[in-house]
């Protein structure tokens, strides 16, 4: 569940968000839908998520350079799920988009 | 449960690990030490954590600049915790120091 990413510099785009309580299946759905379709985008790195049984998670999504980032944000399907996450299935949320300079990782499979 | 942090720039320190089974009393605790002493340091900006029940975990914490990252890592209560996690509660983790060039939240609270 790490993601295993190269040597920084990279981007991450690190999404923190509190669930609403409506439409879980749907959410489920979409979001594997969404890690799905962001692993087959240009300049794909990774992604990590975890969500608490309180609501609260956080998705960092890891991206080559900034542009790949930014173009993940208008692939349409990507769209479309931002919708329903502000209409829906988010209480609120922030996005910040960040430049990895420094990395290191306690990991004894690697 | 959203970190309020200013206009970026910032830093932004990802840390993401897997529990082990052990020892969830002692961890909670810990962790719940470890906000608190990480809340006194200077340059301190927030904090934002989540864990699934599957034992995968994020924790992103915020510093107005590297070097408070930095003296966060050695702050003396800090090592021992960084000592036990590694030895007792972590199966593996990972590491990334980034600054925050973007950010924007949709929260109808501010």
């Amino acid at each position: 569940m790490l993601a295993s990413t190269p040597d920084p510099p990279y981007v991450a785009v690190i999404f923190t968000s509190e669930r609403t309580a409506h439409d879980d299946v749907g959410y489920q759905q979409m979001a594997a839908r969404m890690d799905e379709l962001a692993a087959q985008q240009s300049g794909y790195l990774g992604v990590e998520s975890a969500r608490g049984a309180d609501g609260f998670g956080i998705t960092v999504s890891y991206w080559v350079d900034e542009p790949s980032a930014r173009a993940w944000k208008r692939v349409a399907g990507h769209i479309e799920a931002q919708r329903l996450g502000r209409d829906e299935w988010y209480r609120r949320y922030s996005v910040r988009v960040a430049v990895v300079g420094r990395a290191y990782t306690d990991d004894p499979t690697t």
